[in-house]
């Protein structure tokens, strides 16, 4: 397959891979677009052009501010558009509309490219959930539910952002080392979580669980995601009821949505189950994806430092069964939901998904390129995550997730 | 203030409550109304009318299926709107248009009233949080954090659900009593919680806290929350991250919204706070609110017994200071979001507002007045909240909220 667009050959976005964002071209309002190497396709333009057919339709669709209505039409019409843009790049000719239809995507501002009804975050990385419960309960890493349920919670929707936005360090009540009184403070131990999050395409109905086998119809894509957390107040407020403040302040998502189709091809098989999980819980196949992930740090004038690699076929826990179990007691879905994996730690130090467990709770402090060190990030810190599938070369990537702490 | 319409003396829709509600008219499409003793102000015609000015502009945003975007024009708007149906309602005669403006309530169905983009629970009942737990941590019931901040989490947005939407059993994962793992099995200790819940009607933005001193710009108006929980499901689940599927499967809304300023008249110092709240959680004057509550169970084709009366007051921390805390660390809120109380349990044993504590932890069944007991919710019965506050020959009360449980 090939194009007779330039796209260079290491680029996150191939052919097979045609991932849905929303861009604002300069002077318009914003717009879906799909990302082709280092350009984007317009698809209101595309729309207009006929690429489609049901100009109006169409049209209408992609210049809704977010995604949502278009991935409600379903899989056999969102697939259905990608087709008709793959075999639109990979026509004999350059088409006469080529100029119209695409933009550069060097310096276009993405916007948040959903508007998310609900946000769950799952538990899902049984090396994560090890470190942490070592940390904190040294006898009894993993908790006795750990292997039987993929654990989850509500997050805080309104503060989930697009890649590029500042985070503000959040202001809260900690509790001061040797101390028992909380004093108000801004976090001292603020830490980002290497996540990916599924993006649900499909809404169920109050009641109505979704088998696992079913879950494929129900994942529009995939996008990656940083579940920022500040620890300190994290740990003073989280029992009984879990996170709330620690994590609430902000969370950042990758501006384009992988279709799913265009992971097929990176099925893998995820680790073996033991006890053997129960029955709404047991899928077939290869449920796991090999997705390469990688975490890095730049601090203000300084250079880059890559901190983590991992991978997100290390989750204990598969997305099938995450859904499935999400729903077995009859709550719905919507589309637009986004539910994210959960820190993505692999099984050794080089991999874990977090500056707790990087830093083994601020006893290990990292030591950067610039030569100085972190235990937690600070003040000008940029944390960028990024994600890429590669095999046989086919080349599937995510681009990055980043933001930059701004001091309070 | 004296109406040309009869308005029964007892009735929660008096005069001096109008609360916004969205209903269906038989064979139109649902739209905005006030509930006015045994009737309906509807809202859209009222708009036709001229009652508020800018005909068209307040029809279009009366016909929306939710409030949301009536509830963000703002107080100053809202409230005019209160006074213009208050004026019209006390005018020395019927108007010619009275027939064409009031539906009868009777027999009218009420619609979900908010598009709800996140949905906050608190714990702030200081003898709830004490019983459950004396019930889990003998030693210890009140956790260290508890009187230093308003606990909280996210709870699920989705799954909210208007009074008289019936409430299906959930299937989970639960252990059975002396077992150590666990089977999927419908939930065998389902309960309700007695609750209110706040709706934002001013957004906030990202990065920019809520003083307590400004929260009731962000409050709109009140209405009867019941948190449907699953106990074994919650217990086998929530350590660590909190409540997740014994809770998700619904919660349900009372449909009126009694506005905040409705409810000025019976406003009541809260309990005194020990230790002294941090800085940002200090408010002054009366901040808790005098609303009786009653909770009752009806089993199918049986009476129904009234299980619970408690009181709005008792709660130990306040709405302002709930929201100060969900916003010091810079989340956001949105129009439609809901905040409720968490359950909202009196000093007395009748005053407890779950089954949970009821039959505290079922080992005291209750009787109900057709001589059968209760220690968890049964297939069959429906379990109501009403709420109502009632002063000096004022009254302004909320209906109630009711569902009934289905089996599985």
């Amino acid at each position: 397959m090939t194009s007779w667009l330039s796209i260079p050959k290491d680029s996150d976005f191939s052919l097979h891979n045609l991932p849905f964002g929303i861009f604002q071209p300069a002077g318009a309002p914003p717009r879906a677009g799909m990302a082709i190497g280092d350009h984007i396709v317009d698809l209101a333009a595309a729309a207009e052009a006929g690429l489609f057919g049901k100009r109006r339709f169409f049209k209408k669709i992609f210049e809704q501010p977010v995604l949502n209505d278009f991935i409600a039409l379903g899989k056999p019409v969102t697939g259905r558009v990608r087709r008709k843009v793959q075999e639109w790049l990979t026509r004999p000719e350059r088409p006469a509309e080529a100029d119209r239809l695409l933009a550069e995507r060097r310096g276009v501002a993405m916007q948040m490219p959903l508007r998310v009804p609900n946000y769950t975050d799952f538990y899902s990385s049984i090396e994560h959930a090890t470190n942490v419960g070592k940390m904190f309960r040294p006898d009894n890493p993993l908790l006795p539910n750990w292997r039987w349920l993929p654990v989850g919670y509500h997050g805080r929707a309104s503060s989930i952002v697009v890649s590029g936005t500042p985070i503000r360090r959040p202001m809260g009540q900690i509790v001061p080392k040797g101390e028992e009184t909380p004093v108000y403070s801004a976090s001292r131990q603020l830490d980002f979580e290497l996540e990916v999050a599924f993006v649900i395409g499909k809404e169920s109905a109050l009641g109505e669980p979704i088998p696992a086998a079913k879950a494929d119809d129900y994942i529009f894509g995939l996008l990656l995601f940083n579940d920022w957390s500040a620890r300190d107040i994290q740990r003073w407020e989280y029992v009984p009821l879990g996170p709330f403040l620690g994590k609430n302040f902000g969370s950042s998502v990758s501006p384009w949505i992988v279709p799913l189709e265009a992971l097929k091809p990176f099925r893998v098989k995820g680790p073996k189950q033991n006890p053997a999980p129960l029955e709404y819980l047991q899928t077939r196949g290869a449920q796991n994806y090999d997705i390469e992930l990688e975490v890095s740090v730049r601090p203000e004038n300084g250079p880059e430092s890559v901190i983590c690699r991992s991978n997100f076929k290390y989750l204990y826990w598969s997305m099938a069964q995450q859904l499935a179990h999400h729903t077995v007691n009859g709550c719905n879905v919507q589309v637009g939901d986004l539910m994210a994996s959960g820190t993505i730690s692999g099984p050794d130090a080089g991999s874990y998904g977090s500056l707790l467990e990087l830093s083994w709770g601020g006893q290990k402090p990292l030591t950067l390129a610039d030569g100085s060190t972190r235990t937690f990030l600070l003040d000008g810190d940029t944390l960028a995550i990024r994600g890429w599938a590669a095999k046989d070369g086919l080349r599937v990537g995510f681009g990055e997730v980043n933001g930059q702490i701004l001091g309070k």
